[in-house]
């Protein structure tokens, strides 16, 4: 089997870190796979980085923070290629560049757009275990970009879609896929399986196991995903297609949102046209908008609301402040106490009456819906932040998340088994 | 003027200092200059970072070594990069390899083979003020490379030659070349002008101010080089090419170096090509070798010492351990406690009784020398290193060091002008 290997931030913390994630390739070496190693920056490291730039300037350039902070990915591959070597395993280190990761311009948040991958071929075909610095690549000119937060995920999973891997080994500090935030709801259950439908709005929702993008890739590409600890030899989740494998729940996990905040206008002149100038402005300057709902409106006046990221929030409101005045918006209010509480499952599908359940059993605890956003496999419910836990807590017993769900067709395909060794 | 400024690992020691040197640039370039940049890891960076290695193996791969190390530079040239814009300077960081710079494949250890520098004359065109990485460089395989200790003087003379620079100044925590460890004699002066020639033999014999090859680099190109502190503004050391102008000195330099160690080979039958076995060998161990004396002949056998590096030393004697044991040599012996001691100066080459004058004012102290090695511009004696510090304040003694010597051509010169003005 040819599997690709990540480790986050917390498993090469250290040089003992290190050592133990050594230890773990050498162990899927010798078990007689082909092992490619992709791991982030030592914790800390780039926030360290970020602190060194931020003593210098409130904004510094985003090309130079690249520069900077994609270093401590290269600290890392260069120091566990010596520890691989260091316990009888031909390693070597790569940069995002010399795996040929090309990404698009935007620096800070890259795309990558292709992988060559050619030297990485060569060291496998040498037997030499290639370890990749994760969240890097390099752009047109030639200039290094990182790929945002958690981007070493998407490192991973797109090295694993161009070398057609068996397997992506997500390895990090948890064990892998939970029902929901185990901080708050201490009986969330760990998911054997999970689809890439479900996992991207998972994460989507602010799910941190994994980033946005790298299920995007595994979901495009078709790359089997296992998210497990680097510290024990737990199981962990599989990211894998929807099939009659999977558990069949109607929902399979409760997420949640702190980091947005709301905008409202009110007494907007509710003429044609006046949304799509509102949020053409903001996505002009790079706000992302979430959920918008609009009221039912009154003598030619209506209230618009939406949401987006609370780092965003105040950008917004100025960049709408002229407008608004042009265009007669009576008032323009900023709340950043809310959260979003979503449940996600592709059983939503085929089940009605989730919608109806999430909002009744809100309603019974007394938490008021602000606002309201549905997918084919999800609900958002945007609430006072102070509910968030309660809401949490009051959905994940509603669905029965910590029961483990009958598995109809593992235990069809047990009894055909048996029936096979007759 | 163009001028490439090179700045060390102590000027850019902390994000305060960093800040500092962008004034620095931002002055040169409000002067009307043309700037390009050459800087160090932050200090304790690159230790820090061999360090972490080392906590993994005694013995870490040179390829991965350079794959960490060169991290350090990368931070400082983002940080740099990032503090002159922020006061203004349009400015941008650059990689040894994406200013071009190739090198021969010895990782920790390279050489400079070839120098595009497109970008930087793109940047340059631009106006913007370039902030490059010293210390490093790829090689054929497109892998980073590093130049040894010292190697960002490498990288800045190397830039200097590629533009054609009117000048490179090297800035560091001293104020410039002086006669002598100002440690050891307080009353060591510092030169004004100094000549590729004398810079080299000063580098070579353990002056600490220029990586040795940076100064074979100017000489070669012809670069004018100034050492200076960026701690004060002070005018520094000029090294450039021998004229009438320059001071006019029998011996400019009194130089020192603990770190050599003395190997013995004691009853060597002495026999054609005993020497060339030796020191093939030792050749092949890449052992470099500085100094070698052989004793006159006593019944068909003699006695061979030379000098290597202190941190070679041992692998020097068990590399001959085998050999002298087939060759019938009755010992080897090590003696780590020794010290070089040597003059430097190109009037060397018109005065006689230099040498005599060195060994008699030794003798003088009581001090034996053990082996002696000279040039047309340097004599270097060998002797018990607990002597070092006396042999160093004698010899910067007898031949005056601290007088500031009589600078004719310098006064002619003025001369000149003064009639001319009238």
């Amino acid at each position: 089997m040819l599997i690709v290997q990540k480790f986050g931030g917390t498993s090469v913390g250290t040089t003992d870190r290190i050592k133990n994630v050594a230890r773990r390739v050498a162990q899927a070496r010798a078990e007689g796979n082909d092992v490619v190693v992709v791991v982030s920056a030592m914790s800390g490291e780039t926030d360290r980085l970020i602190g060194l730039a931020h003593q210098i300037s409130p904004l510094p350039d985003q090309r130079e923070m690249d520069m900077l902070i994609s270093t401590g990915e290269r600290v890392t591959i260069a120091l566990l290629a010596i520890a691989l070597q260091e316990s009888g395993v031909a390693a070597r280190s790569f940069t995002g560049r010399q795996v040929g990761i090309l990404t698009d311009a935007v620096h800070t948040n890259a795309r990558i757009e292709q992988i060559t991958a050619e030297r990485l071929k060569e060291s496998l075909a040498e037997g030499v275990v290639p370890v990749v610095a994760g969240f890097q690549g390099i752009n047109q000119r030639s200039d290094v970009t990182t790929l945002g937060r958690g981007g070493s995920d998407t490192t991973a999973v797109a090295l694993a879609a161009a070398l057609k891997a068996d397997l992506c080994d997500i390895y990090t500090d948890v064990d892998g896929v939970y029902t929901t935030d185990p901080n708050i709801v201490p009986n969330a259950r760990k998911l054997s399986k999970i689809s890439y439908e479900e996992m991207l709005e998972m994460a989507s929702l602010g799910a941190k196991v994994l980033q946005t993008r790298s299920v995007e890739f595994a979901m495009k590409y078709q790359v089997p995903v296992r998210v497990r600890s680097s510290f024990n030899d737990h199981e962990g989740t599989l990211v894998t297609k929807e099939d009659l494998e999977m558990e069949q729940e109607v929902v399979s996990g409760v997420t949640y949102d702190k980091n947005q905040a709301k905008v409202t206008l009110l007494g907007v002149p509710d003429r044609p046209g006046i949304a799509s100038k509102i949020f053409g402005t903001l996505a002009r300057e790079n706000v992302v908008v979430d959920m918008i709902i609009q009221n039912v409106s009154q003598g030619g006046m209506t209230d618009i609301s939406f949401t987006v990221p609370k780092g965003d929030a105040r950008r917004a409101k100025e960049t709408l402040s002229k407008l608004a005045e042009e265009m007669g918006v009576q008032d323009i209010q900023l709340t950043e106490n809310i959260a979003k509480v979503s449940i996600v499952g592709v059983g939503m599908r085929s089940h009605s009456g989730v919608a109806a359940k999430m909002f009744s059993s809100l309603a019974a605890e007394g938490i008021n819906i602000m606002m309201i956003s549905t997918s084919e496999i999800k609900i958002s419910c945007v609430i006072d932040s102070k509910y968030t836990e309660l809401a949490v807590r009051t959905l994940h017993d509603v669905f029965e998340l910590s029961k483990t769900p009958p598995q109809k067709s593992e235990k069809g395909k047990a009894k055909t088994a048996r029936r096979a060794s007759k």
